[in-house]
């Protein structure tokens, strides 16, 4: 069975914990009603199962290739590619005035989890392009949107974004490229990037390189960055494709995973000097960079749920299927595998945190629309504190559940979970990278307790403390077992919760480097509460319905799954914050030569 | 840099906490003192640095080949054998009687540990051989002893062990494969087996099949399982190579990792039927197929320990090379990227594992030879009480850790971990089978929590828990911060461990459902407990070279990394033990429907 989008879950989601209806009470949103929402939902479920995912596993095996500066893709990807831009899917979240569909990132962020999980490689391709599309779009000059940014809303051609080079990975104050002025008003752009995905590909017509440079009187540092817009193709005046630019891929590489995805080093003015264009102002490129950043960081959380939910759906047909050994508690005949209490409780640590990561992404992506389009000032700016505390947190906690998750996905299936034939270790392969790219885990932890903790003393997340609170309050006005075991665990979680922001935002300054060895335990401590307050949310709204006489099974599935949750995976909270608060000793005490 | 055997720390393990000086005790190991297994360290060191490292990463890329039913293994292998062979390796701890050398397990652990650190892939095909040496010196025939058994222990001949069916996984009771006797007492064998380890290859000159088969008239089930011994080659009277067995490698398995060792789908009798000897009695195979079994389960476990290591030194050296970023608590210059916390975090994890995983299981190796060959029957007893115990521990919670070792590794490379080329995503690659074969994470924590816990009321894990007690009073007694930090957490963890066994051994007979779901978090307490054990003894022992005056900095980073790991991965046994004792209610709620 290939992957099909958890559409119950998404739209559950949707109307019960983001507040889609709120969403489209917001300005311009007004057609995005829950039935719209959930009409587009339907569809790109389809579009999924039936173009995308098809293509994973034969992607994968064959890979992309390169020769003669050429990139072929794997077989089948340039005919979804263009079924991908006929259907309309890359403009979903557009700018209609670029012919954009100009659709909430709250419906955005489910497409996009559906697209990953059938196929993440393919789905780079897009990514890139939305990055330096909303780059353009706000830093663009006029002539730039008019030449450029139609035709990548439409998805005719792609975009890329160039920050690496080999010399400075995360270090953006290291780069080395040179732009220099020209007498036109055009820059002469030379120099190398390195990882540069879909640099060059055989799926749209031209490529929309941003670039990263240093203009030759620009300062030092990060401070002398500007970004750069360098086509494949220049456009003649007429719109049509002029002369081949001198931006060419020189070798992609070969990787762990996400093999169809080519990884390109491009070389920028080996001939010569290839023509670019200035973005915005000189010497501000790093600010522009960060607004596709954000956005890019989103998404790759939303990697994360996807190559988790793929997982979790191929190892549950796996333990449906698979028979072998008896029940534990006694049974004449062998039994599928899912009986056995160790692959349940996998299944289910699977499924709960899957469930966990998707409703705090899609309501950090709610509250993103609000922070865009919501009438009230003040409300704008809860939302986007909201979602600047966050994206950290779905980037780098989403990945990083989503690798373990994809990991029990392949222990599931025992000994086939390692045959690259049955699927599950690809999941995990092309996992990997997510903890990687677009800042470590490690870069997004130091952005949360630096710029979104301690620069506030922390007032957001303490506010976001507070409607925890509330919602453990309402788990004890609730009966049953369930609701009081996650009422005292999401309680014992808040509280490690607060008892480590306190002490990153009152240490920060004086000590910077004993905080900041607690800043990964921190984000993995954040993204597990939130995720614990989001399906202790879940539980609740589930048992409205039941209470309302619904006997959908979803419902109390929903209760225990949140159950499991707390038992599982909150109650590790505790632990995380006294790391958090006492783990700098041991961490700082060895000279380098002692390791 | 490629990998060079931590001989100090394994030493310092070997004197101080395993216990060498009373191994050399033992009769028959008069001759193994510290200082001559010591010396045979450093050799095994150097031949792993200089003859395998160099062939990993080559052996991955190229990996072994297939064709008309032989097996090429990748380019180098085939020498590289042949001087593990000549330097008298393979019969390191096989029986002198046959040619070995009779040294301890707690040698031979260490040597296997550098084996496969350096190329696990290379180091499988001894693995197995081991195994079968095993169950033949215990249960074979003196026929079959004079036969093989040299020529095994020499490693002219290499060994497999042929238990998994396609249909018959973990799930031995399901086996297929028949045995028919003949009239001169050998037996013809007919049937297909998978996932055989080195069941071919070009390495040496015969290999030697031990076979799970029924006989015609056995009892269904376990209970009618027999081993046979099937050469590849069968054996002239003057004990020559005779005619080719009808046992044939009719496939390799594509695999995520150990590319170079070939897993075989193996035919036998498909030409009319393989010859084949009884090993010991019929209908007793399981039993024999234990006995390998734990030999080969604790072999695991150093694999999880090895790749770790591996993992270790190949991101510690990047660490110390990559220069990106400042420090942050300000500095001119970039900085070497060993100098941000994160990364020193992520180091501190996998060096502190390292050394606890290695602590804890040349420990069980040391009990193993006082099980063996102590001279007090209740001293024996009790030595086997504890390896019985820790087997599965070793087993499960090492390689569980090293993965996730060998998963930072990839993550303090940052994108180049993500590049084949680099290497850290081998190791990585490699260690996601250590879970799965031999028994999986599941497998081994039922074994725990059934036989070694609750069959005996868990009389052997109270008794391990008192002398870790004494331990905490021993840090007690100490000076420093350090000490009574890691009293207090390791005595919270040992709180933790009494809780969730006490639980285990009540519940069980009652309610074995509820307690299986937390049979691996319960493994995984037990695990981290009993490292941070041997990390307070380590600590412990370090202080008492540092008050003699051994200015040696290993003793103070020691006692750091002791630190280290109370702090961040001990803090952890309270949210485990919750698990154990409540996580049943959430695992065990959802119809099979509800998934």
């Amino acid at each position: 069975m290939s992957y099909q989008a958890p559409l119950k879950d998404m739209q559950f989601v949707f109307s019960e914990l983001a507040g889609a209806a709120r969403v489209a009470e917001l300005p311009g949103y007004e057609e995005a009603t829950f039935d719209v929402l959930s009409a587009i939902l339907e569809e790109a479920a389809k579009f999924a199962a039936e173009v995308l995912a098809p293509l994973n596993h034969s992607g994968d095996q064959e890979g992309s290739k390169w020769a003669n500066k050429q990139v072929t893709t794997p077989a089948g990807f340039k005919e979804a590619y263009r079924q991908f831009v006929a259907a309309g899917w890359n403009g979903l979240s557009g700018d209609p005035e670029f012919g954009g569909q100009g659709l909430p990132k709250l419906l955005s962020a489910a497409v996009q989890e559906m697209l990953n999980a059938a196929n993440i490689s393919f789905s780079l391709c897009p990514l890139l392009t939305h990055g330096a599309m909303e780059a353009l779009a706000l830093c663009g000059t006029e002539e730039q949107k008019q030449t450029y940014l139609a035709n990548m809303v439409e998805g005719r051609w792609t975009g890329t974004m160039n920050l690496t080079e080999p010399q400075a990975g995360s270090d953006l104050a290291a780069v080395r490229t040179r732009a220099v002025p020209q007498p036109d008003g055009s820059y002469r752009i030379t120099g190398q990037k390195i990882f540069i995905t879909y640099g060059e590909h055989d799926m749209a017509e031209n490529i929309i390189h941003l670039v990263l440079a240093r203009t030759p009187e620009a300062p030092e540092g990060v401070k002398g960055i500007s970004l750069f817009l360098v086509p494949k193709f220049l456009i003649n005046p007429d719109g049509s494709l002029g002369s081949r630019n001198d931006a060419y891929c020189v070798s992609i590489e070969h990787k762990m995973g996400i093999h169809a995805s080519p990884t390109c080093v491009m070389a920028f003015g080996d001939s010569g000097g290839a023509y670019g264009t200035l973005v915005g102002r000189e010497n501000e490129g790093l600010k522009y960079m960060f607004i596709m950043m954000n956005a890019a960081r989103f998404a790759v959380g939303i990697e994360g749920i996807a190559l988790g939910e793929a997982a979790y759906q191929k190892a549950l047909a796996y333990a449906r299927d698979r028979v072998q050994g008896r029940d534990i508690a006694g049974s004449a005949a062998s039994v599928a595998i899912i009986r056995h209490p160790d692959i349940r409780r996998m299944l289910m640590l699977m499924k709960s945190q899957n469930e966990a990561m998707r409703a705090l992404a899609y309501t950090v992506a709610a509250a993103h629309d609000a922070a865009v389009r919501h009438p009230d000032k003040d409300e704008r700016g809860r939302s986007q504190a909201f979602v600047d505390l966050m994206i950290p947190v779905v980037k780098g906690w989403s990945t990083e559940t989503g690798n373990e998750v994809a990991s029990l996905g392949v222990q599931v299936h025992g000994g086939m979970g390692f045959i690259e034939e049955t699927g599950a270790a690809q999941f995990m392969r092309d996992a990997r990278i997510t903890t990687i790219y677009e800042g470590t885990t490690g870069i997004q932890a130091n952005d949360l307790i630096g710029r979104k903790i301690a620069r506030e003393g922390g007032a957001t997340v303490k506010a976001v403390i507070a409607l925890m609170q509330q919602t453990v309050a309402e788990l004890s006005g609730q009966k049953g077992a369930d609701f009081a075991a996650i009422a005292g665990v999401l309680g014992s979680g808040i509280a490690a919760l607060g008892e480590a922001a306190e002490y990153i935002a009152k240490n920060y300054a004086a000590d910077i480097k004993s905080v900041s060895v607690g800043a990964v335990p921190f984000l993995k401590l954040l993204g597990i509460v939130s995720g614990g307050w989001q399906m202790a949310r879940a539980a609740l709204a589930a048992q409205v319905k039941i209470s309302g006489g619904d006997s959908d099974p979803f419902y109390p599935a929903k209760i225990a799954t949140a159950r499991f949750y707390a038992d599982h995976v909150l109650c590790a909270a505790p632990g995380l914050a006294f790391t958090v608060v006492h783990g700098a000793a041991g961490a700082l005490a060895l000279t380098e030569e002692q390791f």
